[in-house]
């Protein structure tokens, strides 16, 4: 079968070294000369809002999917039309904007932070008094590893806030001081079979993510997946959801969701019996999904700005190295280590390793 | 670092989906055009013998490396000349000749069975009569999966042997009532260090591999060790090495090698913490080799001539599946199975399951 990608990053390449095994064949559209996983499959360079690019794209493929969220919902629809697009335009939309994705949650009973959607800076001043500071003024769209996010922290913030995001539709939450961000990665099937991994605990900086930890005998394990499950439902979902939450007072505040891979289940790559790659491919290409177990205690570290020494790295035996084949920049993801260890305490240390290499 | 592969069958696949997350890229050099790396890699089509396309594959990588034993002498050497090949011209001639290899062996104080060069229809008598029946009569060069082999049960089988092969350099062996096949898969670095992986007890029909167990506790793992690092250190190889044995007595016959990732190690890629592939990549890109230790109870199912429904392989849970792109055709190695599970009973269903698919 083949797979069409919109989208040929970190995420697209490693779906295709993940799906070849299945037999599967790959082709990419992305505009960028340099993406990184145009040498693992067909690479169509293009633009999304190019219809013949789009054209040429579906008739290269069997199914079709994406690594991105922000797919123009013109190319969304586009490719829908003429190939079978999963997960579809309606987990798509929803996730493209956190006001619906907000109202999704409230629907279906996920306790979310307070939130107010803010078109002018009156609007903003006064959502502002009733969810009460510190709180977060968001980009209803388009933001990702905290891009197009300003914590306010009193009135006096209101007016850089506006000045810097209130060009854009935006969303006011109330600022959570949440325990532990946790994110629960989950797939489901055409067949609306589901499987979910063990959650992941996440530590971020600078609003990008650094570790993630898979916690197997979390306390809140059953409730991720219960409100993942009602989600993936409510979206009539094909493919792998991340699900990202704050813990908070022994429950789970709903973040936002992913409509794809995601960089908090990569340690499943190593560390689970069927990976998050795997188990995307499986659920677009109509296959029964492979079990989420974990297989050993592992963690995951990404690799930001800099990859560290090549020979370090392997030099550690429990680390998995996976690069991304991109060029360094600051900021910019250039892979990630995987950690996978006979025990927690074993997984802990080589973790410590790894990133002692970071600096 | 690009890495340059001399043949583009599955190995070669293998290898590259192994080694991209290390950063590596491949450029491949195979007359087929249906090669099944090709779509992971870059594919030069053209034959081993021309030197236009052996420049273009010497410009396109930093090292190189082969997946097949019988790349052409000639080849190598031009190769050789221009970037490092790794394992070395010695390992590859050494490979090629079933006498060579046999030579070694017993230089090394390996044990290996009777065996006698013959060039003539009387050599071969005479030799018969040494060795005594059953005997094997094999090709020196050129063998694989049983091809250019013939037993002989008495001096009847002779003209019939001989008119099928004697057009060839030959090798008399003795047959060997083997108890169990086993092989000791092993990488050495460019520093000389090795790893050795646990030894595998494979299962041929037809003279075709069909299943691979490693065998973690196995008594004659230290034998095994003991003599795969004997012929690594005579070769001054670099790489993964195959060693297959005969387990007969209590002891091992040298049966023969491979200077390659060998079919009898695939179970490494979801059943060792680092598999073959990725080890013979990090022993010719100079990195320090991953651990060879068994990850949990596993093994490898060949899938030959046909492939099951995908629909079903993919419901055995423990069953990872390797499929290599390639059209049926009877008696061709299409594809392979891993099945992973928490213990060996669990391991052994699950093999049964996955057999029982096969017909």
């Amino acid at each position: 079968m083949r797979i069409g990608i919109l989208g040929a990053g970190q995420l697209g390449r490693m779906l295709a070294l993940s799906g070849y095994p299945l037999g599967l064949s790959f082709t990419f559209l992305d505009p960028a000369a340099d993406a990184c996983a145009a040498p693992v499959g067909e690479h169509l360079r293009g633009e999304y809002g190019d219809e013949r690019a789009l054209a040429a794209f579906c008739e290269r493929c069997d199914v079709a999917t994406f690594e991105f969220e922000n797919v123009p919902a013109a190319a969304a629809a586009y490719v829908a039309a003429r190939r079978p697009l999963m997960p579809g335009a309606l987990a798509l939309e929803t996730a493209q904007d956190r006001l619906s994705e907000k109202r999704l949650f409230d629907r279906l009973g996920i306790p979310v932070p307070p939130y107010e959607p803010v078109d002018t800076r009156d609007a903003l001043e006064a959502a502002a008094r009733r969810i009460g500071y510190p709180c977060v003024l968001k980009t209803r769209r388009l933001g990702y590893d905290g891009k197009g996010q300003a914590v306010l922290r009193s009135a006096s913030d209101l007016d850089a806030a506006w000045s810097r995001l209130g060009s854009r539709a935006l969303l006011l939450e109330g600022f959570v001081a949440f325990e532990r961000e946790l994110s629960c990665i989950a797939t489901r099937g055409r067949d609306g079979a589901t499987a979910f991994y063990p959650v992941t605990e996440n530590a971020h900086r600078d609003g990008i993510l650094r570790t993630s930890i898979p916690r197997p005998d979390d306390p809140l394990q059953a409730l991720a997946q219960d409100y993942t499950g009602r989600v993936l439902a409510a979206l009539d979902y094909t493919g792998v959801m991340a699900f990202e939450f704050f813990a908070v007072g022994g429950g789970l505040l709903a973040n936002e969701i992913a409509p794809r891979v995601h960089n908090s289940g990569h340690w499943t790559f190593d560390g689970a019996a069927c990976s998050q790659f795997e188990n995307h491919l499986r659920a677009v290409a109509g296959l029964p999904l492979g079990p989420a177990s974990l297989r050993a205690p592992c963690a995951m570290v990404n690799l930001i700005g800099t990859v560290p020494p090549l020979q370090a790295l392997a030099r550690i035996a429990e680390a998995r190295v996976h690069l991304y084949g991109k060029e360094p920049k600051p900021g910019r993801k250039l892979g990630h280590v995987n950690v996978v260890a006979g025990n927690g305490a074993a997984r802990d240390a080589a973790l410590a390793r790894v990133q002692a290499l970071l600096g």
